[in-house]
């Protein structure tokens, strides 16, 4: 079960931790990164929906004292994968990867159980461009096994009152996201966007949603990757722990 | 009618307009200004919602090729002396002040007429912290005598098939407004951020709503009103038109 098969590489986290992923496959991004550092919490137990490779668990393993981490991939290999990523980084008490449909998660774990939800999920909407939808970089980056509204209202349903769900996406879904949050009832309470650099547009927006929360929603200071001479801004190296 | 009242003051817009407002009252701000410039277009008939002074329509008129431009205003002594203001600058051809109720809107004007509306509403809700409900002040800053979801359902009314909506707003209240956008068939499209300078969390949003468009925002890069100087930074100076 250990080790990596031809087709894998097994990456330092610069934290102590491994990550194992696919050489062609898709791999994990600063999205990821910035998810684990914007959904720090001292959650008891936390989910993480989409989960992919596990890298959210793992980073947020390394950042917080939080229990216990779950966390659902619908693919196979994927599943697989993370959970050797997992006994690597001999995390096997805190974190439970298991292969299953997002959809079936309030079955599985039950509702209102869970303190925080973390979700990096497919950016697209499935359309008429998708040539494979078994292709397993197209299920990461598209909406073929779950919309924006499952992972919204799965997270509502396995949260407990006023828990938390943390969500990395594109902002061009912005009012997607807004309105499923609020026909869930889970309330967007705070927001960053993240640009490239100054005077470029954001290309990512972190929301956190609270179940059951009164509306008011606070934005924090945009954030930005690279300063003018193209290296990493002062609080991207501290996010990613340099 | 032309002219001032003693508790009045005509300040020079540096665009060869001027406004009449009162000294101690409400006075335009920078998100008025930013507003005029969000909302520039080049419609045949426009609409100023909760226009205060006129400060829009005037702002607008120096700007654009807009050949008419309505404009309610609920409070009579403001509704007055933003008519003197259009007089005063010649531009009663293309400005048309009226006091009225902003409910009331689709039945003065009709439905379906107006190509774009542009509207800087009280930012904050009607709460028990009101003392005098008939301060113009408070009419002009609290949701006192209309709400949002009054201001998004008026504007879809009288908008014309892809008329675009304007607004400048709060960044707190922006999943109430992206919510009564939707609500109303009023699609977010485009918005844009303002913060004070770099490291500042955003304090106003502009945000544009097109009826009965297709679902995707477009983010412009956040806009700063000043430099690490204290000084206004050069996109502010040229929306200032200096």
């Amino acid at each position: 079960m250990l080790g990596t098969s031809n087709n894998e590489t097994i990456d330092d986290l610069q934290n102590g931790y491994h990550i194992i992923q696919k050489s062609a496959g898709f791999r994990f991004g600063i999205d990821a990164v910035l998810l684990s550092d914007f959904a720090k919490c001292n959650a008891n137990r936390m989910m993480d929906l989409c989960t992919g490779t596990g890298i959210i668990p793992i980073l947020l393993a390394a950042k917080t004292h939080i229990k216990r981490i779950d966390a659902i991939e619908i693919q196979q290999d994927i599943a697989d994968m993370a959970e050797r990523s997992v006994q690597l980084n001999q995390l096997s008490e805190r974190i439970h990867i298991k292969c299953a449909d997002l959809k079936a998660a309030p079955e599985i774990y039950g509702k209102s159980v869970f303190d925080a939800v973390s979700v990096n999920p497919p950016y697209m909407k499935a359309g008429s461009g998708l040539k494979n939808p078994d292709d397993t970089k197209l299920i990461s980056r598209h909406e073929v096994k779950c919309t924006l509204e499952d992972v919204i209202s799965v997270s509502a349903s396995i949260l407990k009152p006023h828990g938390k769900l943390f969500m990395v996406h594109r902002p061009q879904r912005l009012a997607d996201i807004i309105c499923a949050m609020r026909k869930f009832r889970l309330e967007p309470k705070l927001m960053r966007f993240v640009s490239p650099h100054i005077g470029k547009e954001p290309n990512l927006v972190l929301i956190q949603g609270v179940k059951d929360s009164a509306p008011e929603l606070k934005l924090l200071p945009q954030l930005y990757v690279y300063d003018a001479e193209g290296n990493y801004t002062k609080e991207i190296n501290e996010i990613y722990g340099r």
